[in-house]
């Protein structure tokens, strides 16, 4: 199905790659001197001279820019006459695009010079950049700005679209008590008790993590239903408790290793009943509809290098598949690509005896 | 010719912009963690678990770094077993690319953050990351390593491959007497007395500029065959002075505005006589034979705003004949593609009266 390139080819997309940076912070200057907009308002082409004329940028950065942004194919040019291609369309409003491009400026850019660094350390070297924590976990309510708002709207844009599809899969069942295992800021188990009048909660995670979420709760006022529960899930010595009809793992399992992995899923194993279900939710790199999509989360991969914690990263869905089934469980449902959003869905439980 | 994008593919595109930072580090990763010369040395494929068993890289490292650059085309993967592909080859052999990785890596990475604000300042405000200087000339001998490598390896590689088809064009009519006009370090010159035992030559440039200029001629004893002028081309009141057979301006113009190239030709023609030969030797990021220059060149233009000097550029070819015509000049030839170099010679004269 791939052409086999030729060498001019190769070569030119060698250097697509060696000078990615650069005009990654073109198409940043393009968009933020007002440029990029004003060409898209003039759907139907726009001279350059009309460009200089109108905005506040110099003659320079416009034609300079605007070069860039030819080769981009950001804009297409003829006779002077400027207009937005499909590509500097997306840039300008597409949502995965801005939210991503902010991401990677805000956030990410200065700390991916430390990533080499990153990998043989095995620890975030680029968050340095942003403040002085072990991970971005303890450091993410006190972001110095614009990072902080690039940083939950990189999260907001691709956590919360799977919420209504995932809600009606895990409710089929009418499940009594539902384990948010990593509940984080407790927004699913808010869904959950939005959803579902009957349901009851118990969200585990660290301690740090659970005040928050605590606090959050006792905003919604919905301690009644809510409860919460300490647990470091490296240590193999604490045990998640019995009783749960659903375990739900959101986005969670991503911030651990293979090994780490297994543990943790060997412990909901232990406290699952042959009627608890497990629910994986997770954006598997390679269980994507469209490669713009399966781009972004590696890209997001490199970030829990550079940034989050170091050492996790988003997985193929055959690699989970097999830490499940090595943790005793076993994968009886897989719910593909909801809707909009980037994610699936592994319903699982434990392993009859044979 | 160019065939319409998909939306589909169009987003795809514009991922490929918002992320190419971090998709660059995870290439200079490959390569710092010895991962891509060890897949480079096995033309006929190697598995994943023996990359991880043999190199220092952790499993987590080799993985991702592998996703990330089966993504970009560096690797193909089939059945864990990786091989280059030829994108791979040029980024591990390839000089142009190895040259543009480290200068984009080394010196203009950190320092690409400021683009938006060098256009708005007209500075180059990336310089900081590497000292404190108004212009990255004044610099030069002083860079942190690696960025001073990295500089000089890039500065070398797109400027002396031009030298030997240079000479030959310029003493098709046997100068006696030749101007280097921002003559830099001598290279030039130097060339050209290697070149022809006969010629002298004056240099013409900044005072800072001669200092090591003259340095070099000492040492290379040619003190007797070189003099020196020191002339500050932006100020109008300092002429070029008359006589020269050939006045010879070699990546020079590249380093100002259009307003100020027309000032200095003009100087240069009244420094002309009916006889004298006005070359100039530009790299034309239009006039290239392959794509890949193209998009390095425009890339340069971007590191002249964020590094060196804030309003430089490399211009097209017929904006830079609209100046000769401007300034009183003509341009009598065009010498494209001088062999593998990526410059244009530009042969002018003075126009005559009609």
């Amino acid at each position: 199905m791939k052409r086999e390139l030729s060498a001019v080819e190769a070569k030119y997309e060698a250097q697509k790659i060696a000078f990615g940076p650069m005009y990654f912070q073109s198409v940043i200057a393009l968009r933020d001197l007002g440029i990029l907009q004003f060409i898209g308002d003039h759907r139907k082409g726009v001279s350059i001279d009309t460009i200089v004329e109108k905005l506040e940028a110099s003659e320079y950065s416009v034609h300079l820019l605007l070069e860039a942004a030819e080769i981009l194919g950001v804009v297409e040019m003829e006779e002077g006459i400027v207009r937005i291609s499909k590509v500097g369309f997306f840039l300008l409003k597409d949502e995965m695009t801005r939210v991503n491009m902010n991401f990677m400026n805000d956030v990410c850019y200065l700390g991916a010079k430390n990533m080499t660094e990153s990998f043989v350390n095995g620890k975030p070297e680029g968050l340095k950049t942003l403040g002085d924590w072990p991970t971005i976990y303890q450091g993410l309510s006190i972001l110095p700005e614009p990072a902080k708002t690039s940083w939950f709207e990189f999260d907001h844009y691709y956590s919360d679209n799977a919420f209504p599809d995932a809600l009606k899969i895990v409710f089929r069942k009418n499940p009594k008590l539902l384990f948010d295992i990593g509940g984080n800021t407790g927004k699913w188990s808010f869904a959950c008790c939005d959803h579902d009048p009957n349901v009851r909660i118990k969200i585990l995670d660290l301690p740090v993590q659970l005040k928050v979420a605590k606090a959050n709760a006792t905003e919604k006022k919905l301690l009644d239903r809510i409860d919460f529960h300490a647990i470091d899930l490296l240590d193999t010595a604490q045990k998640i408790p019995q009783g749960a009809d659903v375990i739900w793992m959101s986005q969670f399992l991503d911030c651990f290793s293979k090994e780490q992995i297994v543990q943790i899923l060997e412990n909901a194993c232990q406290a699952a009943s042959e009627n608890t279900t497990i629910f994986i939710l997770e954006p598997f790199f390679d269980n994507q509809n469209y490669p713009a999509a399966h781009y972004s989360l590696v890209a997001t991969s490199l970030y829990f290098t550079i940034m989050a914690n170091g050492n996790s990263k988003m997985y193929r869905i055959g690699v989970m598949k097999e830490l499940v089934e090595k943790a005793g469980l076993e994968v009886i449902e897989t719910y593909p690509l909801i809707g909009d959003s980037y994610h699936t869905i592994l319903e699982c439980r434990k392993r009859r005896q044979a």
